[in-house]
């Protein structure tokens, strides 16, 4: 390759972007909030030149994009491969746009009744492993809007389990039961760990949240922050889901900082390890990597 | 009393109210929309004006009224009476608004961490026992929006906890990942009792719901009716909070008969039996019987 290489984490609400130079340097990079959500079927490639614009580089050597790009409300639909998958499959199996650019598939899990599936995500986790951010036999953590729980054995993806934590956090936010109640940011403290150790004790989520409610209108004083409140107890209820999948000592939770502290507070709670993985770090690894395996 | 009793269920999202003739009989009842989250704050006592015309009585001998129109944000804030709370208790604390009407108060339930509140269900499950529709001694569900789980020893209202099942169930319903899965309304049949299951088996309600979309996406066929599997999986979550709190062999379900009907099949399912109370019936019970024994 002579010109640089354009890579992007492409997903829901939001994209990031580096351009990436022959010695592998990051040359330029921006994140913004044209996600599939601000796009229309029609404005993917107008979205693409208009990234590969802001990055100073109209024509990139190749471009590797991951994550909703590649669903079916996306640019261009790629299949999902099933588990296990390690990250060479990955580059085997990229749907080209053209002959410069091209899309990673997602990873689905499918086993009996359960089912589940991921686009991006796998990009991070592999990408991670790859670059020896995290080890080739782990449990990885990726909070958020659909939190991830994956399990990683000799370096492929064998299961994993999505937590709708953060769009329940927004949905939960906005009830006119609640809402009212809710003003203040989510923040550790006290309220954050009441709320936390409810989630974990396992009693059901719609049967824990009027509490927020009756506490206030009693007076109790026992929920200050009902944000963080609710905060915990959706992030233990994500944890118990989560942390019963493998047994591994130390959790890599990987995301942004501020979600990515919460929850390992949270998992030390639980007695168990948490290792922080910058989120953007590991998609650049994982795309960076898959770029050098493709055919 | 010479004239006409008005009686009313005056609730969150809608009344329905009786007025009775001096041998108990209902003269005409009325059913409608007009309730707290229809009225601003100046816009009671008109409502209750007009209630009495659509009844054609404009000057009952007495008025008493339950339910949220005596919260905070009704007409007139009554206390909340701590369990345990016996229906004399309820005729014993009446709010006048004015010589002619009052307002039944709401239960309380506070003890350590866990506080509740009720307003209004308190005055069907005493009145359902009153009329001999329930035992003194029972277990009551009254499903809906936030449904009440209450347990009744000698009469007397000893403990209850609500589970916000109808308001989730709305929430989820509208969110962007699961919206366009759940266009069928909710019906009994195999996708409701594999929800039921889940809900039932004690996962967290987050990590369920992702199942629906995934399953979808993947065209496994295992869910057919989506709103279906996401009513059992939050009634089954509701059964799983509601029943620990006593073993009574049969539970009363006092409520709408479609949706007391999806509880008791699921009650059943769990081995123990459910006999189905009309709500209506025992809110008009409970309001005649706290006027008799009002001071």
């Amino acid at each position: 390759l002579s010109g640089p290489s354009l890579f992007a984490d492409w997903g829901t609400t939001a994209r990031r972007a580096w351009l990436v130079g022959r010695n592998g340097e990051t040359l330029r990079s921006i994140e913004d909030d044209r996600g599939m959500t601000a796009l229309g079927p029609e404005d993917w490639s107008a979205a693409f030149e208009q990234l590969k614009q802001g990055l100073g580089s109209p024509e990139p050597e190749r471009s590797l994009l991951a994550g909703m790009v590649g669903s079916r409300q996306g640019w261009r639909e790629t299949p999902y491969l099933r588990c296990p998958v390690g990250i060479d499959r990955l580059a085997a199996a990229l749907v080209r746009i053209d002959a410069e650019a091209a899309i990673v598939p997602g990873v689905s899990f499918v086993a009996g009744d359960t089912a589940d599936v991921m686009r991006g995500e796998e990009t991070q986790v592999l990408g991670a492993v790859a670059a020896g951010l995290a080890p080739p036999d782990c449990l990885a953590c990726l909070p958020g809007t659909h939190t991830k729980w994956v399990v990683v054995r000799g370096g492929l993806i064998v299961t994993f389990r999505t937590v709708m934590t953060g769009e329940l956090f927004a949905a939960i936010g906005a009830l006119a039961t609640l809402a009212p109640l809710l003003g203040e940011p989510a923040s550790e403290g006290a309220d954050f760990t009441a709320g936390l150790d409810r989630g974990l004790a396992g009693d059901p989520l719609t049967a824990e949240l009027f509490a927020v409610r009756a506490h206030a209108l009693l007076g109790t004083g026992r929920i200050g922050n009902g944000a963080a409140y609710l905060s915990g107890l959706l992030i233990g209820a994500d944890l118990r889901a989560g942390l019963g999948l493998a047994d591994d000592a130390i959790v890599e939770v990987i995301g942004r900082s501020d979600l990515a502290g919460l929850y390992r507070s949270a998992i030390e709670r639980m007695g168990r390890a948490a290792r922080t993985i910058d989120g953007a770090s590991a998609a650049l690894a994982g795309l960076k990597r898959i770029a050098e395996l493709a055919p």
